[in-house]
C-alpha cells in the first residue's frame, strides 16, 4: 500500500539498513573503539557555550506564550531582521526581513523553494558529485534532476558540459559550496562563469533561470579561502542556509531562505515559498531557536579541530599512496578509490574495521567520503588500519 | 515564475492577508482594546512551568551534541518507547517504539503520511466542515479531496453519504475530534459506524482504505467526554498527534504519528513515513522538543480557562438569539449565521470589532468560527458588542 514514488526509496533503504547494521555488528564485536566509523556528517565540535546560555535566559526572562507560540509562517519579525543586517555586513548586500524566510533547516528550506518553482517535467541541474537527496526533493515536485558528469582533476563543476545541458525545461540548479562530498570551494571564477551562461541562457530562452545554493558549510571553510556571496553575482539566486553545522544543532531544524527583491517576480515567490511552509506541513521554523538566534545568529564552532583533522588525514593518507584533492571546507575528504569500484573498496576497508560512504551514493564512481566530523582521537587510532589498507593496492 | 500549483494559493493569500490587515487596521483606529479578535488558534494558556524547567535542566545536564544533534529519522528511541508506553497506560494499547515517528507537529505528521501512501488521482474523504489546510496537502501529493457535506443538526458526520462517496480510488479519510472548527467530539457509535462501513469497503474493493486521525485536540475535551482511540477500533488507523495545544507549544514543531502493527503491510509503511519525513525536508522532529518529552509526555495545560470561555460565551451568545451546538471540546464555537451569507455576516461583525472566520473556510457556509483561546477579559468585554451584533438580526 506504500505509494510508487516511496516504494523505490523504501527498497533502497534496506541497502543503507544494511550497512548501518553491519556498523553495529562490527562494533559489536570489536569493540566501539576498535572500529572506525567515517561514514556519518554529525558535527562532533561543541556547541558554543553561549548557545545552551542563551536558550535558558529566553526561557527565564521572555513570556513563554510568545516564545512557544506561532508567529507569521516566514518567521518571527525581529529575527528576521537582524539575520538581514548580518548578512548585509558581511556581504556587503542590501537585504531586509522581507528577504528572509526562517525554515525547518536547509533540506527543508530547498523544499519550499521548489515546490514553489517546479512544474512537472521542468529541470534542475546539479554538478556530480552531489547529496543524493536533491534527487528525492527534485522528484516530489515531478521535476527531474540533470546531472553534470564530476571534473575528477579539481572539482570545480564542468561548465563546458553544463552550457551543453541546459534547455528550455531548465527551472534551476543548484549549487553546494564548500561542497559535500569533496569539500571543494567553488572558485569566484567559477560562480562568474556559471553565472554568465545562466544569464545568456536566460535571454535565448526568454525565462528565468534559478540558482539554489545550498550552503550549510559556508563557514566551514579553511586557511582564510573565501566564499563567493552568490546574491551578489546574479539576481535570480535562492540562498539556503542552516545553523547546523555553524553551531553544531542539526537535530534542531533552523535555517533560512534568502530571496533577493532584484529576483524577477519577488514578491510573488517570496509570498509562494512562505505558504510551501506551511503547506508541506512545517508551519513555521521552531520558535525557541528562532528566538535563539536574535542573540547567536553570528556565532560559530571553532573549526581548529576539524582543521586539524583534515591536515592530519590528507597528510597520512596521500602518504600512504591514496589520493586526493586537498578539501578547503565542510568537513569531508573524497579520496579516489584504488580500484575502480569504490564499492568493492569500501568492502575491503570494512575488514580493516573502516566504514566510509561510497561515492556512487553521490554520482561519483571511484571514490568514497571521509567524514571528519569524528575526535581527532579516533583518527589517530584508525591511522595504522588506514595503512594496512593502502597496502593492499600501493607496491 | 511561481508553479502552477502555488499559483492559485498565491491568489488567495492576498484575500486571507486582507482579513489580516483589516484587524491591524481596525487596532490601529480603534485601540488594541477594543478589537475583538476571534480569528485566530494560538493557544492562550499558559505553557505549564515544568516544561521550560524541563528544557533549563537537560541543557545544564545533558551532553549538547546529543541534545541537539542527528538521531535516526524517527526520533530518539527512548522518547518514541515513554509516548508509546504513555499512551498504552491510557488507552489500554500495545505500542512500541516502533510504532511511533516523531514528526515536526500534526500538519507534517498527515504530510508525511499522505506522502507514503498516496498515488496520483487516489481519493482522501474529509467531512465538511474540517480544516481547508487538507486540501492543499492532499493536493501537494496529486490526490483529491472527496468531501461529505456537512450535519448541521449535531455535526457527527453524514454516514449514508460517507458510504455512498467511498469509490475504488479511496485511499483514506482524515477525522479530527474534537473537531476544528465545530467542537464537536465523534461519538463512539460514529466511530463504530465509520470503521463498520470502512471493513466492508476495504472488503469490497480488496484493498486497504487508511484512517487518519488527526488529533491536535485530543487532551482539551470538557464535561469528562471521552475521546475514543481510533486504533482501538480499526487496524488500519493513522493516529496524528501534537504538543502544540497541550503543552502550548504551537510554534516549536512536535508532535508524533502512531502506525500500529496490525496495520497492513505496517512495515513498509512504518519505513515509507520515516523516509518522508526526511525527504519532505524535516529529517527529524526538532530535537531539544523531543528531549524534552521524555520528562513531560504526561504534562497538560489546564484547561479550565478554555473551559470557562466556553461556557460563558454559549450560554451569553444563545441568550441573544444565537444558535450553536455546545462544543465538547477543542477551544472553538462555531456559530449559525444568522444570515445565508456568513461573508456578509463576519462583515456586520466588524462593525462592532470583532473578527472571527467564516464557516466557508471549512467548507461549511453559514456558519462562523469562534475561537476562545482567548482572554476571559476579552470575551467579558466583547459581550456587549455581541449583543448590538444580535439586535441587527433577532426581533
Amino acid at each position: 500500500m506504500v505509494s510508487k514514488k516511496m516504494k523505490e526509496l523504501v527498497k533502497n533503504n534496506s541497502v543503507i539498513r544494511e550497512m548501518f547494521e553491519e556498523g553495529k555488528r562490527l562494533a559489536q564485536k570489536y569493540g566501539k573503539e576498535n572500529v572506525y566509523d567515517f561514514s556519518l556528517g554529525n558535527p562532533s565540535i561543541p556547541v558554543p557555550e553561549k548557545v545552551n546560555q542563551t536558550i535558558i535566559e529566553i526561557l527565564k526572562n521572555e513570556d513563554s506564550l510568545q516564545v512557544h507560540g506561532y508567529m507569521n509562517n516566514a518567521g518571527f519579525e525581529d529575527v528576521r531582521e537582524k539575520i538581514a543586517e548580518n548578512i548585509n555586513k558581511k556581504f556587503n548586500t542590501n537585504f531586509s526581513k522581507e528577504n528572509i524566510i526562517m525554515c525547518v533547516g536547509a533540506a527543508s528550506g530547498i523544499n519550499i523553494i521548489l515546490k514553489s518553482i517546479l512544474d512537472p517535467a521542468d529541470e534542475v541541474i546539479a554538478f556530480a558529485p552531489y547529496f543524493m537527496e536533491y534527487k528525492n526533493y527534485i522528484n516530489s515536485y515531478d521535476g527531474n534532476l540533470i546531472e553534470i558528469s564530476p571534473n575528477t582533476k579539481d572539482f570545480q563543476p564542468k561548465l563546458d558540459e553544463f552550457e551543453k545541458k541546459i534547455t528550455p525545461k531548465t527551472k534551476a540548479i543548484i549549487i553546494n559550496t564548500p561542497n559535500n562530498p569533496t569539500g571543494v570551494i567553488y572558485s569566484e571564477k567559477t560562480i562568474k562563469e556559471i553565472c554568465r551562461i545562466l544569464e545568456k541562457k536566460q535571454k535565448e530562452y526568454s525565462h528565468e533561470i534559478f540558482i539554489i545554493s545550498d550552503e550549510p558549510y559556508r563557514e566551514i571553510a579553511y586557511d582564510n579561502n573565501v566564499v563567493p556571496y552568490i546574491t551578489k553575482y546574479y539576481n535570480n539566486t535562492f540562498v539556503v542556509y542552516s545553523y547546523s553545522k555553524t553551531l553544531s544543532i542539526p537535530g534542531e531544524r533552523i535555517g533560512y531562505v534568502v530571496i533577493p527583491t532584484q529576483m524577477e517576480d519577488s514578491k510573488n515567490i517570496i509570498t509562494a515559498v512562505t505558504i510551501a511552509n506551511r503547506v508541506i506541513g512545517c508551519v513555521n521554523a521552531p520558535s525557541l531557536m528562532q528566538r535563539l538566534l536574535l542573540n547567536c545568529s553570528n556565532e560559530k564552532v571553532d573549526i581548529t579541530t576539524y582543521d586539524e583533522n583534515r591536515k592530519l588525514l590528507y597528510n597520512e593518507l596521500t602518504k600512504y599512496g591514496f589520493e586526493c584533492v586537498k578539501p578547503q571546507g565542510a568537513f569531508y575528504l573524497f579520496l579516489k578509490s584504488p580500484i575502480e569500484d569504490d564499492l568493492e573498496f569500501c568492502k575491503k576497508a570494512k575488514e580493516y574495521n573502516i566504514l566510509f560512504v561510497p561515492g556512487s551514493s553521490f554520482s561519483c564512481k571511484g571514490y568514497v567520503r571521509i567524514s571528519y566530523c569524528v575526535s581527532n582521537d579516533m583518527i589517530k587510532r584508525a591511522l595504522p588500519s588506514f595503512k594496512k589498507l593502502a597496502e593492499n593496492y600501493m607496491m
